[in-house]
């Protein structure tokens, strides 16, 4: 299968922060800012395979910075890497003060994604191609990802995530 | 602050999966999953503190089994560790077939939330107060796991981490 | 049909009041937990039939206690008895305050539903065992109301409703 | 205070049926009839009043007609009776099919306000002015229901409601 | 096809302002009122040819008047005049004060919508009696929004458009 | 004030077309395109305004091409022209068919916003630069599309319109 740029799956939305989506303090859940970034991230993954996606795994979402009511709330996803069947997407968070239209960086976070065919099974996707150095790391570290999260599933020994060790062991 | 029980902030919820729940294939989309779990484990959080809380992070969720259209999903949510302003929630989800009521473990999730005041600054919480071997498992995991998320933040250097490098490097 | 327990079919619910629950007063409407109180009940009875349930009647709903934005609401429902194709269920709805964490019974509702096939048709549905005191005089209590909704609804003469004559005629 | 004819309470809506309004038949759910229900009523409960209105109690709604995705569903909400602080509100529900625009009633539910200032205090309201037959018919009913709602609610001892006893024994 | 009377389809709502229906002012956001105004038509042009409808378009809308939280808005819609397969809607919709039940006209609007059979296909819908004055004048003024229209969308040129050019070249 | 360029206005969003905002059909249905429309639109007003804003009017949307359950549609809105306190916005509308991600445009629409301060009066704003070709054909037709709108209010005679009667009138 042809590799495809990691730039063709981008998927921008911005979200108006509604009264139903705030806590008692005024300021946007947590749930309802996942539920977004899972819709935008699962679009990127769908841009990418070209197929329908469900949603794998959530990993390392952190929650830095209060959002308001009626903050503009910019979700930018991304496929990062492909690894047969399933992508990891990039979701970068930013808020923008509408007064100021300061824009500031409030969120990332990584979700996975399989795609599937019309019966609900696993099916092949394309590579991803990095072009820049932010997309390069990214492609780089998904592999490290991938080593931890099969170790904390009981799938991989973490003698052989060969990746990780060097990072806790390093000589 | 007196220690109190992981049980005594133990939330069950039942959700019924509805058509705007659902993606293409009619099975619940993750996004939906992760909202509620969002509310569920919040309201665990909140028991446990007395406090308005907000989501501070969401880590290793993943979704092992689709949910169809018309199950009966049940969010178990409690307590597993707190740090001083903090508290980890661990949610359990099963799902249940209406016909046969055969239930299935199809999630687990960790999120983090952290206790505010009413100008939504970090306030102290009570220590966790583990009883059963679920509990203590889950209470002595949750150190290992503030130090991963603190070495992938940036916060904690990885030599420094002395419960994950037994993990990597025994003897 | 084996007659199944009614501790069998209870199901627990945690729900957060969110700003679109609430009328002008801040407070929980009574169409929102009308609603929240018909799932809740629903999965009792499919949990009891294991069948697709549909609402067939409401009674003796009270609203007692306002229920404010924030509040924490769980609903507790269980079938009480049931009559060949028919459940009649109660839930009990209580609120905690987040503080004190002072727990309030604020409502008591009476759902009946009846369990359909694929066609939508009644189907017949196990018999109840009730085991608690509160199960037993629920369970007889059941009679007595589906006589007078029997006479409300015009297909029952007041003169033959032996249980309830009692009631207004004793001696 | 000065009474005001029913009629002018009178409250009219037409909601569609959505994907997400039903069950797995397709079929609408009857919480979400009841969620319309109460806004309807209280628009009524509104209008007679001039007030704030909370949400009482809810009596006898019986669901007798399946209602279809993408039918039109008619509301019709009207004060039936005034008793100094409450108010009787009856919905007639009719469905329409929209192909052969077949109008049938599927449902008649009474539902009770209380009227509050904004402290949420009970505030007086008008008398109802009934003049059609029906009018006149619901607003004798009221008293009779009322008596049985405070029998049910232990307020009232059976053998004071008058209107209720004559029922059951008569001679 | 038989002429239908153009009171035969008109529709009323009544809906009351909810907390995630407003802007951070606290007032009726405009996008919501849209979504009123479709479906309310929607029903109206359904009730006229008896067939599924599909918006064609949606002209003139102005909001002359915030709405707030906790008004009732109330929209009354009728088929103006039918072309074939579309028919043209006005929407009028008044808010009022529940305090003073003052009523106030806040909106007009006109919807265009397509009768469509099963596949989607455009299927002839009856034509429109009108018979009010209102009904009659805007019956006239719906030839010449359509021949605005059809300029605007570059399928008439305006030297054709007859009703128009009088309007902009009398004599 | 200092003209502001249209592009720094722009806003992207795109949506997932779920079973909630489909007709029987399984198509998008008009109104909740409408409500997209309103609120990507009104984010490019208020980031070239810096002020809340609310919707004055909507003109000329026209629904070309069904969109079906399951589709990304994607809104594109951008300030074209400011007049003193309103300011107009172009919505492109495209959508995608995810398995041949093939883009068709199917709705442009043009909807009005005025600037408001904290008690909700109009407040000025800054004019529009535009710089591209279709920016500048859209700057130009703002001004025709304003006159025939007041036409159309009654609050400009049609002989007045300068612009618009040489459209009709050409020599």
């Amino acid at each position: 299968m042809m590799a495809k740029k990691a730039s063709e799956s981008e998927t921008i939305s911005n979200e108006l922060v509604l009264p139903n989506d705030t806590n008692v303090l005024g300021n946007l859940m947590g749930g309802k800012l996942l539920h977004w970034m899972d819709i935008s991230s699962a679009i990127a993954a769908q841009r990418h395979s070209r197929r329908v996606v469900v949603t794998a795994s959530v990993n390392n979402v952190s929650f830095n910075h209060p959002i308001a009511l009626g903050d503009v709330v910019t979700l930018r996803s991304k496929v990062s890497r492909a690894f047969r069947t399933s992508m990891e997407v990039f979701i970068d968070v930013t808020v923008e003060d509408h007064r100021t239209r300061e824009t500031i960086k409030c969120n990332e976070a990584i979700y996975t994604f399989v795609a599937v065919d019309q019966h609900g099974n696993p099916i092949d996707v394309p590579p991803v191609l990095p072009e820049t150095e932010e997309e390069k790391t990214r492609y780089d570290g998904a592999l490290r990802r991938r080593q931890l999260s099969l170790i904390l599933a009981g799938k991989l020994k973490a003698a052989d995530a060969t990746e990780l060790k060097a990072l806790f062991n390093p000589e």
